[in-house]
């Protein structure tokens, strides 16, 4: 009786309303669920009963008569029912519990638990959770991860701006909501756990924005004596063996870009591999131009005119598409994704014409590797900031130019994009003290002693280790594209 | 390649340091791990190597030479190196890592990460993990259960008194940590999910104390179309399901007490059945006595004389037992638990003679069932209070008293109690808005309109329902008994 789900054991009901089919003829059969509709003879008998009342029926079940069978699965057949039991008649609802009935989004939140009751969000509840059950089946049973909860009462992190505070009991002293278990689990490994993950509630006070939101659960990974490439194979074995069977099978190994790569193609960090539309390269042509915003471009180091070309756009493009691009062109100069932000931009106006462009079921997940370990701060280009975090180790053949180009060091960092939305990233940590003090002291310039127990703990015997989370809304997002929610409705749609 | 466990997978090792055996003698294999003793000839080649070091060591497995074989599972046979190469060299320890080295519970907590590498440690964390992820298989695949994420910022409940506050952007306005999911999972099931878990973090500030902590994780479960006895199957077949191979089958039904049973037998709601020495009722045989204060006992409404018998009592107690008993008696001479507490400590002193009475490896899982419903105020008992929570519905033979005679009903709570320790708690609970309106409003003379949301959903469609918690640090009040921690170690070895 282990071995197979029972979503009737231990109830009132012998099996659930979706269950029987025509096999099950002559069954004495208990039922219990909500009204959906009321036929005129079950209005005569039970008059003061309303749709959404719940009700447990006990009865046989019977063909239906020959031509009264209708599409639903379970549509040969019918219960005649011997008793009807009223659990709870239900009251008047703010809205209808039907599919096809439109509700504000402000109403759906406000009545929660009837807008849960739709089809839609149960079916995303139920993917949700199997989705979770199948990782942890995956980490815990075939790769021997160890599941630790870590604390969410924490103290305050250095540069955690965006921490939620809980004062204590003790005036003047405030615990902190962690933004990750990023600390915890690199002490986790000191400690030689070997291998941990948790589904892990994170915290991020940055106001409310329609994809993000104050609470949040990251798939959080991290592992001893692993490369880059362990931990990317590892990621690659979760989604293929969490991945919904009815999605057909993913391949791997996935698709990886360089970060140089990433950039001087699609122009942006996580781009949509989707579509082809790749930026190319016009410098040449334009070698000896006049036209003077182009000679200044290419004058710069680095500089070069690129272009993304765009299939029967001549044809299809209107005057007030080619307007748009333009604005977007003018008020993006400069900034660095512009060309990645046109190429998604003239893919949408394609699309608005009718093109298919991307694959609205397709599933392009992508590496990105290889990123600077340091970026310059935009308010001193003269300083360097991290370009992830301070714990990232350097690629090994750049590890040298820490101490003479630390702004050529390309780091171990790698990211998890799909269909161009960032939806993981990891990298592997220092584990070494003396170099963590140096990134910290000497190329970031912070203050140490306000690590000095991370690096305490590397001294004690840290082992090599990595790690990622496939977060910041992560699964969720995963999840958001699994089940095709349209782009307005807000993540907050698919948790409670 | 998905079917087992491999817990060297995607490592720099080839096996675990403990995974070898004479049978893979001539193996070429790599290893990754921390230095336990050096040995002269590594001492001599690697002369800055310390214990703690991390290192991964290639070479081929051999027999151990005759004589030098040990009582270890890896005793006959070692490794003979042929390349060593020094991952971090470890600095010096505020302790050793070595079971047998004492350490304060503060250097303890100071140095968690060390502290964690200790085998027992380990051996917990792992424990710990596999406990719940069995937990997880037995909701999710055998009776499906849907696990569900409830918010953790939420608003103050009414009532509230110890729960966190989180300050939000907007001044004036706070979160609130919940301490338990439990209007999520009653919302829920108005939702329709009918099967809910979560092993959910609750927040509770009240302090510190030894067996308390600010934040903790229950196994939380909420069920529809259920009643008592379902839910208490469903936690037995948890427990069995879950229950370490090694320590033999748990046997189910579990025993069930009634709260009437348990004051009269145990003196106690959360009695140790591991041991019989019940309460005996002498009230008979003082019927025409003279001393004066069981005189008055027997005088109250209910009053009786009631009196442990001790085997080998009056043998093996000293006075300083009997006066240590008496005290006892003295300070909490008409509080409730006074003989529950006696009984205990009489188990105590038997034992401290070393007779023994209470097994320690023995399980004794206990039901306590048929609560009083509501209980005098402290401050005012001619108010009535939730002996548990307002949710709770009345036995159903008992729900007509609640118009009439309420401090007679008796709730449909059942605790779950394991050797003495309550490890669980939880009811059916009210379906119906009227009823719940009542109780809130008629016998609790609380403000129903602190409720009205939940009031609100139980009207629109509010099927029977009800869960348990196994909480307030339940699990790992579990997990403390199945790892034997000496009793003055604080709970919060065991979480990170």
């Amino acid at each position: 009786s282990w071995l197979y789900s029972s979503p009737s054991s231990l109830s009132f009901r012998s099996h659930t309303c979706g269950e029987l089919r025509s096999d099950d003829a002559g069954k004495k059969v208990t039922l219990c669920g909500w009204v959906q509709y009321l036929r005129y003879t079950l209005k005569a008998t039970l008059c003061n009963l309303t749709p959404e009342s719940v009700i447990k029926v006990t009865g046989t079940v019977r063909n239906r008569p020959v031509g009264q069978e209708n599409k639903m699965p379970t549509g040969e057949i019918e219960v005649l029912a011997e008793n009807v039991e009223v659990f709870n008649v239900c009251q008047k609802l703010p809205f209808e519990i039907k599919d096809f009935v439109k509700k504000s989004e402000s109403l759906r939140m406000q009545y929660r638990y009837l807008d849960l009751r739709s089809s839609q969000m149960q079916k995303n509840l139920r993917l949700r959770s199997q989705l979770v059950m199948k990782m942890r089946e995956y980490l815990c049973n075939v790769h021997g991860f160890v599941d630790v909860e870590t604390p969410t009462l924490f103290k305050r992190t250095p540069g955690g701006a965006k921490e939620f505070v809980v004062p204590s009991r003790e005036p003047g002293l405030f615990y902190s909501l962690p933004q990750s278990p990023q600390q915890f689990k690199q002490l986790l490994m000191v400690a030689g756990v070997d291998r941990y993950f948790q589904i892990a509630r994170c915290y991020r006070d940055e106001g409310s924005k329609p994809d993000r939101q104050p609470e949040f659960t990251q798939v959080d990974i991290e592992m001893s004596f692993v490369d880059q490439a362990g931990i990317m194979s590892l990621v690659e074995g979760l989604l293929q063996y969490s991945w919904p069977a009815e999605r057909g099978p993913l391949k791997a190994p996935f698709q990886t870009l360089t970060y140089e790569e990433a950039m001087r193609d699609y122009g942006v960090d996580k781009p949509d591999t989707r579509f082809n539309m790749k930026l190319i390269d016009l410098s040449q042509i334009f070698l000896s131009t006049e036209i003077e915003f182009l000679q200044s471009a290419l004058g710069q180091p680095g500089g070069s005119v690129r272009a993304v070309c765009v299939p029967s756009g001549a044809k299809l493009f209107t005057g007030k598409d080619l307007e748009e691009l333009k604005q977007i062109a003018k008020t993006q100069f400069g900034q660095c994704p512009l060309l990645g932000h046109l190429r998604l931009q003239c893919a949408k106006l394609l699309e608005s014409h009718g093109v298919v462009v991307r694959d609205p079921s397709a599933f392009h997940f992508l590496w990105v590797v290889d990123f600077p370990l340091f970026l310059p701060k935009e308010d001193d280009p003269e300083e360097l900031e991290s370009a992830h975090h301070p714990f990232t180790a350097p690629v090994p053949e750049d590890t040298r130019l820490l101490y003479t180009d630390p702004h050529k060091v390309r780091g171990q960092h790698y990211d998890l994009v799909l269909n161009g939305c960032e939806i993981g990233g990891g990298s592997i940590r220092i584990h070494k003290a003396s170099e963590q003090f140096y990134v910290l002291k000497n190329v970031l310039k912070e203050d140490p002693g306000l690590l000095s127990h991370l690096l305490e703990a590397l001294d004690s015997g840290a082992p090599p280790h990595g790690g990622i989370a496939l977060g910041e809304g992560g699964p969720i997002l995963l999840l958001y594209i699994l089940c095709h929610i349209p782009a307005s409705g807000t993540l907050r749609h698919l948790i409670l």
